[in-house]
């Protein structure tokens, strides 16, 4: 069945636009005609119509109902209740499995040795303000990936175990070698305390969640207000993500039953020593039992002690023994072919799995995600169905490590090479601010998007309330800019593996700031967490998939697919000027540095009654040449201007389907030829040269990554050959603008 | 006796010096030839060697043995002592009593009457570790000054209780009418907070001390630390210093037994609602039992709970009843007659009550004057008697409000203004870094004396210490700027009659930074704690009087008084900036805030389901005319450096002693040339121009407070007045530079 706006243009012939539309006072949408584009908001109206904040309740409650991590019976119950449902709604649905490692603990012992006897209970009690707290086959506190391990040791505080939080141990003299370290979850993701913690020597890693950062500090705690109460404990994964997501054992390629797998021991992604969180109830103790130097002010924590850095004379023991068994992952891949473009695929994903109840992570994604593919279905049903490909994935073993996405990526990276347009992520989600984060080519889809979505708490755009939050935040921007900046992409949810192994355009969707923290991971990330503190009532909910589904609509119906140059180019500049500075700086405050250290300030200014080692002096911060970076953004923005006018031209004027298939092939490319094979510098899976994890950061971006870290590594020959390797880059980039333009000038179809 | 660097210099007749001396190779000290120079170092060296660490202690452990607040027995016996010391030690020693107000409590009951009962204890323990802490007499924990009450009302959260404090309890539409607010110590002077409360019509005010800003947070706790213990309590005066200081009951004049007085009900300087400090033990469950609102991130201190802002429902009864007496004040006066110039006046200070049993506040600097003093007196006494009259006092009742020296300013205001050269003021001092705070004429001088004096940790200089710190810290300055910056002086201690009521140039001088706090105006401000966590061993005792004595010394013994200009005009011209900026910045500021108001942003970013009252639109920010100042800023700049330049000369050259005695008759005076008669508006007893405390933060400065609180209070108009009196001033100032020009010229030597 044609989609329904087709009709309008079919008498067109060939062209599909000859002249605006009388009635289309307004700009037509983004990549659409007049025409076309009166046609898509005439569906998004429909779609809008069709949705139900009953449905996402009443999924979520499902969902919800039992522990539903990678490897549990109501998981895979949860795949196939959710494939059973694409396949009703209308979608070619399959459940892929791979076989991924999975570890489970079998032994779990915190316990403080001396100087007095103290084990740490690492449970989270039964509350009856929560009726998924009791209920059975709930998953243990732990850390994914942790080694296995029994080990004793006096404990360090290495605040939020950075590599920076260990240059401050050293001015003090304290070594972490042969000790356990204990360190707030903050500041970087998990992964990176127990990696950086290995690094300098430490036997094990225990993790807390301080008051200060997650706990009555913050907020009223649970089930009094939605913030951490005193026994809650953060799951998650510690495996090196910023090295690989996915399977520990099986990078860059699919963990089919029959891949070829490394051992545990060879995996380089998983940690070398036993990691394991607890709850700030059972920190008090240890932090109490502590000595040595008093914590620095940013270090301090909210709960009632004096925060000492040790060593000891608290000494921990550290036991932990895990079962290292494949388990299966279940994603639900749910296809809609595109009535006019089969082979331009519009992938759209959430993941389904969840630590503990998982409501906020991932449920309130998920059932955005099944309403707006549900509505998406019965609009195709009535006859408007999408010109291209629409792929909804509900991904499994999201929470160790990206593993569903990743593996699937990995299997199928020709097929997602030739055929992606774009991948649009959404994950937990909650009451507030529209938050956009993703590829700089979709920034003006994104905005675009966001001008028309009713905020449900105050009538005006999701756009104008989010403007108003970065207005009042001081951002001056906000108020001048035409678009709001998306953020740059990091890691943290599935998106990674599309946008930085592959090289798919991506965005990532959700709302906050007003829904309270606390339950992440814990297990109050309940039903009845979500819908009295995230979003009761599902307003956001729905506004969420009137968001993410008018995303895939136009980017599924476009004539001329919806990125939009300019902005790349405004984003990608300033970081290019940022990394210039961040030379200049780290040139600078070496100066000042080895300044100090020869007039030997330092010393001077520190008090002599405690230990204190001073810095010394550094090697010279070099000048390095960025003239191939600016001559090659200057090409770039002359070619982005000309084909941003180029494509409204044509939108307006007209263009043959050869010349819109070729011009949208090239669109299509243009994310893919930000990626360089080889990837970046120790991380050949990250192929991406302008966005990637940091690698002592973790989720944290970092923009022109590999030259960004070569100089923050103070590895100026590699900054040297990565400021070459992204000036390459942006050539190909301008090159394949420079290609569109031809096409639209019609001086080239491509074959 | 003559003072024995005469006799190198008498052979010169008329001249103080017609050459610089062959031997003299360095840089003669400020306002010394190059033979006096020379005197003068030698003079110092015998200082240093006479100086002995045992007295500091042994006169510490003999004034902190029992309680010595105003009216006692031991603060009586105190000055006696100290007064025959004076005497020992070859100075006219007068004990001089004034009458002042001095309240203390008969009745103090704070009591949570709902949603649960809890009665304060206000009471400090006693610890085996702290000998005193069990004395008899201890003074109990209140606010001076707090008005009689017996009230009962809902609680607030006012954070620290300054006027930006309440606009953010506007916003989230929270009154204090009717209501008792509890404050947290810090932020601002304490005698602002019950202020601002009661314009905000609340009822009573609690002051507490919360472990973020003055306890475990800070470090660990007494006895095993220096930090406020749980039940410790910061006593101190509530009078409204900032209007004026001294007796409430007579400002302006001396609080003699006969004085016309006011009545406490018509002093405004008392404050006219209850007011009560409390312990952090005491305050927990007062704000456990609080609810409503989520106080602003900055403003959660470190105590276990959720921070809330009420009102109530903790509902709280504050019952505070005194006895409103007179007490005798005793302030030793002693002083050493000039051998040269006996009304020039050299006058040094310190402060000799204290809360409890004020060890660090004030015997640590009461004892380095001491033994500055008896060093003086045994130079004297060996013929080095000092050319200008030196005067030691030793104040009583600074504690409650400056009481000692603004009574003793106030009798004898014309004497003072006629003969002081400058003042030199100590306090509290402890371990460290050097604080220099005070006129900016003097600074060239403190720079030049903190170059001298050894630092007993390090070896090095105190100045190069200081330096090293401030460099640390990120203040470029510090390096690059031939002379520390010395803080311009707000209030907190005894040279505020001397600098801002009379315009004497004053210095303000302790050493901090390593000592740990917590002590202050608790019990435990012990000789017991001093002594383990102050100055252990009075190293830095001795080092406060090597700095002051060669201030003293060089102010006594100087050719020229040694201010210099240079200096002066560079500060003031930095505040000159200042002012002018922050009308800008309020402007930009203005005209933001209005844009947002405007397009609703306040609105559209707060959160719908809480309450917040948005701010509306302010008058617009005019541009004002700083012409006045600029223009006699460049002539001040002139004149200042010709001026130093010429003192130079004749340094070198030699002048006349009726040059010499013209010219340092004009620069005494400059000082008192930057006050006005009328003082401030709204608070005509702070005549300087320049520095004041800050209307609404207390001890914190104004600097040109004139222009600096119109422009705050949004009072344009006032602010252009205020403008053309600093302009006026600073021609004033800058003429008497050219009048001492001329006098060194000589063309004109004054009568």
């Amino acid at each position: 069945m044609p989609f329904h706006a087709k009709a309008l243009i079919a008498p067109l012939g060939l062209l599909l636009c000859l002249a605006p539309s009388a009635q289309a006072q307004e700009t037509p949408l983004l990549g659409f005609t007049s025409e076309s584009s009166t046609a898509e908001q005439a569906l998004e109206a429909r779609f809008d119509e069709l949705l139900n904040r009953d449905n996402l309740r009443d999924w979520m409650e499902r969902i919800t109902a039992a522990p539903f991590y990678v490897g549990t019976p109501h998981n895979k119950e949860n795949a196939e209740w959710v494939a059973d449902l694409f396949r009703e709604w209308g979608y070619d649905t399959e459940i892929v499995e791979y076989q991924v490692l999975f570890p489970k603990p079998r032994v779990r012992e915190v316990e403080m040795v001396a100087p007095e006897q103290y084990r740490a209970l690492l449970a989270e009690p039964v509350l009856d303000a929560d009726a998924t707290s009791g209920v059975d086959g709930r998953l243990p506190t732990y850390n994914a990936y942790s080694a296995d391990g029994d080990v004793t040791g006096e404990l360090v505080y290495v605040n939020y175990g950075t590599p920076d939080d260990y240059e401050e141990l050293d001015r003090r003299g304290i070594d972490v070698e042969g000790k356990i370290v204990i360190a707030r979850y903050g500041g970087s993701w998990r992964g990176i305390k127990p990696k950086v913690a290995h690094e300098h020597g430490a036997l094990a890693t225990i993790l807390y969640s301080d008051p200060r950062d997650d706990g009555y500090f913050q907020g009223d705690v649970y089930p009094d207000g939605p913030y951490k109460m005193a026994q809650g404990v953060q799951r998650g994964s510690v495996t090196d993500m910023p090295l690989y997501p996915g399977d520990p054992l099986t990078p860059f390629v699919a963990a089919t039953a029959d891949a070829e797998r490394m051992t545990v021991e060879e995996s380089p992604a998983i940690m070398k020593i036993p990691v394991q969180p607890i709850s700030y109830s059972d920190a008090l103790p240890l932090l109490r039992a502590m000595t040595g130097p008093v914590a620095p002010v940013a270090w301090r924590g909210a709960l009632p002690t004096t925060y000492h850095l040790g060593p000891g004379p608290a000494t921990v023991r550290v036991h932990l023994e895990f079962d290292w068994n494949l388990e299966p992952a279940y994603n639900v891949i749910a296809r809609m072919e595109g009535s006019e473009y089969p082979d331009e695929w519009v992938i759209r994903g959430n993941h389904r799995d969840g630590w503990a109840m998982g409501a906020a992570d991932p449920a309130s994604g998920h059932v955005a995600m099944m309403e707006e593919a549900r509505a998406i279905g019965e609009l195709a049903r009535s006859g408007a169905r999408p010109k291209r490909t629409i792929i909804f994935t509900s991904w499994d073993a999201e929470e160790p490590g990206l593993l569903g996405s990743t593996e699937w990526v990995e299997h199928h990276a020709d097929e997602i090479r030739e055929k992606a347009v774009a991948y649009i992520n959404t994950d937990g989600s909650g009451r507030g601010f529209l938050n956009m984060g993703g590829s700089h080519t979709l920034e003006r889809l994104a905005n675009e998007v966001a001008r028309e979505v009713e905020d449900p708490q105050t009538g005006v755009s999701v756009w104008q309330r989010t403007q108003a939050r970065r207005a009042v935040s001081g951002n001056a921007e906000a108020t001048s800019r035409p678009d709001l900046r998306i953020s740059p992409l990091g890691s943290g949810s599935d998106y990674t593996p599309f946008l930085q192994h592959l090289g798919v355009a991506s965005l990532n969707i959700g709302y906050s700031g007003e829904n309270g923290g606390g339950s992440y991971h814990s297990q109050y990330d309940s039903f009845d967490h979500y819908t009295r503190f995230g979003d009761p009532g599902f307003y956001y909910g729905i506004t969420l998939v009137q968001t993410t589904g008018r995303m895939t609509l136009r980017l599924a119906n476009a004539d001329v697919l919806p990125m939009r140059f300019a902005n790349f180019v405004d984003n990608v500049s300033m970081y290019a000027d940022q990394v210039s500075e961040l030379l200049d700086q780290t040139r600078t405050a070496t100066e000042r540095e080895n300044r100090l250290v020869q007039m030997n300030a330092y010393v001077l200014a520190a008090d002599p009654t405690r230990t204190y080692v001073p810095p010394t002096a550094q090697g010279e911060v070099p000048y390095l040449s960025f003239a191939a970076i600016q001559n090659a953004m200057r090409g770039l923005e002359e070619s982005a201007n000309s084909l941003d006018a180029e494509i409204l031209r044509v939108l307006e004027s007209g263009l043959a389907p050869a010349q819109q298939a070729a011009v949208n092939q090239v669109l299509m490319s243009t994310e893919r030829l930000m990626t360089n094979d080889d990837g970046l510098p120790r991380r050949p899976w990250f192929r991406h040269q302008i966005y990637a994890p940091g690698f002592y950061t973790g989720y944290g971006v970092k923009t022109f990554p590999g030259i960004r870290e070569a100089i923050e590594q103070r590895n100026w020959e590699e900054a040297g050959e990565q400021i070459e390797l992204v000036a390459d880059m942006l050539i190909r980039v301008s090159g394949a603008l420079e290609r569109a333009i031809q096409i639209l000038e019609g001086n080239e179809i491509a074959p």
